[in-house]
Order: structure tokens, then C-alpha cells, then sequence
């Protein structure tokens, strides 16, 4: 059975039941969603996040959405109509942050399938299609993220041998996917096989992914976690306490270069001091095969004010940095390990 | 003219005057300590840090308590009453925290110079010697200071040429020292000779010395400053945004390993990838001869409150870390700028 996420569900009324992330570890809230500004505003705000399931999150969003719309009588029941508002649902949603791929790629997915099926609609109502197809198409993409997940972990998990105790950073679990996560996915999945001891889990600043939700994710699951400044890494990684480095992505380039949360080439370039492998998970939906290397990912500059200082001073925020794929041992897909040359590997999973 | 700290100051009574660090920079709010437990305190809660000034403010916290203690009558007026209220106080004081040298140093240093004028006290009054003699070495060690921080400024600026920016971490400002700091001192040096742009200021997780402390200090001096999340350090040496590293140190070893605040081996390992000159800065009274490397010095773990965490996980919270000498481009002392190998070039400092 694949596991799917409970950061993400619809309520009874076919809105999205939605985990506040920024008020965890320390409070539980759910909000209900069924508005584009309201998800949007959801994403941008971080109360949703990791990549896949900002995917999913938005797919979700949109059906929601549309299915407010046509009970507040604010779409009309026309093909044009209902077309015109997918289009400017699914524009809207695309661009609420622009980093992580999957966005995008859900979105767009979602789109195309939704507006064929009502450019197929012939004498039904196309607003009633819509929704109904807006919500299949969404469950769909969740499934099938939670599918990837499952996938990524059992190929990531072959990865390690008894007693490995492994460092993580940001958060790519259930809080970040529709399913078990991707790096926390393959984590998990080792863990239960009796191959992972423990994680090392950093921070992850300004907003405290790894502290917060990682920390939290793995508590439910009483896998053994500490959590260390990013700051520490080199600390932890020149104590011999971990065997292997493993995080997720928000976009991959066609050579394998890695968009991730801001912090991630700094472990890169530790780990490949210490000869420490170093592994990315993330399922096919991660990969931008337009962007040719790293440089052609658009990174995300966030507000000043997360990252308080003294009056006066500049602060700079980028939200992702690129690891080059030279510092990458292997990168765990859903349909298994990939390593260099990556333009080659990369290529092949999308044959 | 050197150019003492105001981070520290005797009141005309004779206490210490000493600048809350834990509340800038917000509030600058300036504490009255004249007893060993409240300067032990101010001490272990950070309320002044920064290895040079912490041996300044210990020797000065010495005088002042001794001070006090003759004139509440706690210390009686012979030899053997002087030198046994010397010996607690700098005992005390000594462990207050374990990593900075400097402590220990000044201490030990302060302990000697006052027991012999106490032994060589010849029909006076041993307190009234004791309280005037720890007065006066307790000056000489923060004027050496503020000295030796000049000398440093002038040794390191020497180093860079017009339209450097520099990266730095934590804070080795007048806030650590009893001068102008020791990197920070460079820095400003460098700035009034035109030479130095700007600075990137990592934050230095847990206690942000780098957000809060170096940011308004730069602030206060005009110097443009830039602050990142010590996560994003890879990504701004990969930008080409930094010509050079500078830091501090609490500790060298007879090798050229540095202590240093958490995240400084970060630091180290990623612009050594990029090829960035990484230089430490520090007075000869942070080298440790007796440390035959970096393995010898301990290093101090502090509370797991700092990094806060879900329930049910562990927290690694070490304060400083270990930079092997072989990623260190120079390290800058009072008496001018030693390069590899530093076995050597550290010998001949206090030949």
C-alpha cells in the first residue's frame, strides 16, 4: 500500500484540508482552502512547501477552487467560460514561487488534461466537467507522487548497509510530498529496514525547515534524529558521525546540477571534503530538461525581514543555491539510482 | 592612538561597567558588576563574549570584586588572606568558560603579577596592595589588548588591495576585544585605507554574533554590510561576491589549527574549493603551545535550549570547531602575518 501524506486532504465539501507548517512543531492547525489567492498565499507564506507537494498542493487548490466558483455561480457553464477560468487558475498557482519545478509541471499537466476534457465536452455542462475532472486529475497527481515516493525510497534504501547514520537538511518528508517524502522517503524506508541508526538533522535557516519539521516528522516515527546548526556540519561530518549525506531537490538540471534548499552545496562541498557520499531523491517531476546546467534556474530571493538584523544593514536571501553535479554521488529517482555522467543518465529516464 | 572597546569600562566607583551583548541590537543596556559570580555569569550567558574580551573583562571583573570584597570587609588585611581570596577569585573566573585561551591567559597572567606584589607587600596592607595592584594589571592587560588589536588592523590590511569585500563570521569586533578586533579591526583598517568594499556578515547560528553584534558594529562604523544565513556561504563565494575570509580565534594550536565559533570549518572547506584566501586573525595570547593540535582543545557544548527543536529530539549544540591548519592561507597576529608551515612560524612568535 502506498502511504500517502496527511499534510494535504479534501474536506467533506471538496475544499483542501491544509497543515499549517509554519506554526509546527509546537501547534497543530488545519485550514481549509478553496480559493486560488488563498492557496497561493499558502504557498508563498511557506504554510505549505517542499517541492512535490507544493505540486500537489496547487492541483489540489485549483479543483477546489473551481468547484467553489461554480457553486458561487462565479464561472459560467459555457466551454469558453470555463476554459478562460482554468487558464487564469492554473497561470495564477504556476507562478507563486519559482524555483521548485513541480509547480509548474503539475500545474501545467493538470491544465492540459482539464481543457481537453471540456474541449471534448459535447452538450454537458463544462463547468460540472471542469470540476469533476479538475478534482480526478489532482487526485491523480497525488497518487501518483506518493507512488514516486514509495518508489524513491525503496531504491534509495538499497543504497545503505546496516548501522549508517545519515545527514539531512531541510525537509522532504511527509510535509513536503503527497506521500512518505523523497530523501526523508528513502530515510524512512532504511530505517525500517534496520539499515539507518539515526539522522543528523540541520537547522535549515532562516525558516527552520529541519529543526521544525524534519525534527517533528521524525519524532512521529521515533526514528532517533539531532538536530545541529547548518553550521556544524563540518563538525558532525569530520567526527565520523554520519555515513552518508542525503536531500532532496526543487529542480534538476539537464547535467545534473541540483536547485535546493539555501545550504545544500555548502554540505555538498563539506561531504566531498570528507569523502562522505553525498545523494539527491526526487521523483521525475523534479527534472528540467529546458534547463541545460544550474545557471538557467531562476532562485528565489525572499523577504529581508527573515533574517532579522541591526538597523541599517543589507540582507541578502536567496532561498535555493545550486549544488554542481560534480559534488553529487547519485541521484535517487523513482525509477531507481542514477550517477555520472549525469546528461547521459538524466536523458535515459525520460526515455 | 589605540582605540579601546566601549564594551567594557571601570565606573568611578570602581565596578565594571559592562555593555549587555544578549541585548543588542535593539537595546544597549549597560550592567554594574563588581562581585566574581556576576562577572562568571555575564560570562557564561554571553553578556560579553569574544575570546580577547573576555580575558579583559575577566581580569577586570577580578579588580572590581576585590575591590568591593575590601570594602565590605570580606577579605581580611594580611598576606595569606589576600592571596587565598586571589587564588578563589581566579580560579573561579578561569573555568567560566572552557574554549577561549585568552581567558586562562589573562587570568593566570593577572594572578602571578598580583601574588608577587602581595608576597613583596612589606608592612602594608595586603587588600589595600591587592586592590590597587589588580586595578593596574588589569588596566595593562586591556590597554595590551587594545594595542595589540591595532597592530593586528595594521598587520592584516596589508593583505588586500583596492575593492575587496570580505566575508566574516561571528564577531571579533570592540565587542570581543579591548581594542579595535582582531578580523573586524582588519576589516576597519582595510575600510579607512580604501581598500575593503564591504563585508559579508554570517549570521552565526544559535546565538546570531553575527546578525545581531558584527552587523552593528559595522553599522556604527559606516561600513557597508551585507548579512547571510551561514547556509548561504557557498553560494556567495560561488558568485564571486568575496575576495578573502577573515575571522578570529578562541584557540590556536602549536600546529595552526584554529578554534573557532561553529561554522568557521564550514567556512574554511568551501573557500578553499573556490580558492578564496581564509585567513584567521588573533593576538599571541589565543596561541596554546601546550596544544599540540586541534584535538587538545576542548571545546565547549552548550545548551541544547539554543537550537529549539520538536519534543523527543536530541540537540548538538558544540560552540566553536576545529579549522585545520592546511585551510588556512595566514593567520595575522600583533606581530605580523604567518603563513604555512605554521609549526614553525608560531615558534618563532614567542622566541
Amino acid at each position: 500500500m502506498t502511504m500517502h501524506t496527511d499534510a494535504v486532504n479534501w474536506t467533506s465539501g471538496g475544499a483542501v484540508h491544509l497543515l499549517d507548517q509554519t506554526r509546527l512543531p509546537h501547534e497543530t492547525v488545519f485550514l481549509e482552502i478553496d480559493t486560488i489567492d488563498a492557496m497561493v498565499e499558502a504557498i508563498q507564506a511557506l504554510r505549505v512547501r517542499g517541492a512535490p507537494l507544493i505540486g500537489v498542493a496547487a492541483v489540489m487548490g485549483i479543483a477546489a477552487a473551481a468547484r467553489r466558483a461554480t457553486v458561487d455561480g462565479t464561472v459560467s457553464h459555457d466551454n469558453e467560460a470555463a476554459l478562460r477560468w482554468l487558464g487564469n487558475a492554473c497561470g495564477s498557482m504556476a507562478r507563486a514561487r519559482p524555483t521548485a519545478v513541480n509547480l509548474a509541471w503539475a500545474v501545467e499537466r493538470l491544465r492540459e488534461a482539464v481543457a481537453q476534457r471540456i474541449d471534448a465536452a459535447d452538450g454537458e455542462d463544462s463547468a460540472e466537467v471542469m470540476v469533476a475532472c479538475l478534482r480526478e486529475e489532482a487526485q491523480k497527481i497525488w497518487d501518483e507522487d506518493a507512488e514516486m515516493c514509495r518508489a524513491i525510497g525503496t531504491a534509495g534504501a538499497e543504497l545503505f548497509s546496516a548501522g549508517t547514520s545519515i545527514m539531512t537538511h531541510c525537509n522532504t518528508g511527509m510535509l513536503a510530498t503527497g506521500g512518505i517524502g523523497t530523501a526523508l522517503g528513502v530515510i524512512r524506508t532504511a530505517f525500517e529496514q534496520g539499515k539507518v541508526t539515526g539522522v543528523y538533522a540541520c537547522e535549515a535557516r532562516p525558516l527552520l525547515q529541519g529543526s521544525r519539521l524534519t525534527a517533528w516528522e521524525l519524532a512521529r516515527l521515533q526514528i532517533p534524529c539531532t538536530v545541529v546548526v547548518d553550521s556544524a556540519a563540518a563538525t558532525v561530518m569530520s567526527q565520523n558521525r554520519v555515513g552518508a549525506v542525503v536531500l532532496g531537490a526543487d529542480r534538476i538540471a539537464a547535467n545534473g546540477d541540483v536547485a535546493n534548499k539555501i545550504g545544500t552545496q555548502n554540505l555538498a562541498v563539506i561531504a566531498g571534503r570528507h569523502r562522505i557520499p553525498f545523494y539527491v531523491a526526487a521523483p521525475r517531476s523534479t527534472f528540467d530538461l529546458e534547463a541545460a546546467t544550474g545557471e538557467a534556474i531562476p532562485i528565489e530571493e525572499r523577504a529581508a525581514a527573515e533574517v532579522p538584523t541591526a538597523d541599517g544593514v543589507s540582507v541578502y536571501n536567496p532561498a535555493f543555491d545550486v549544488t554542481p553535479a560534480d559534488l553529487i554521488t547519485g541521484i535517487v529517482t523513482d525509477v531507481g539510482v542514477i550517477r555520472p555522467p549525469y546528461g547521459e543518465a538524466i536523458r535515459g529516464l525520460f526515455d
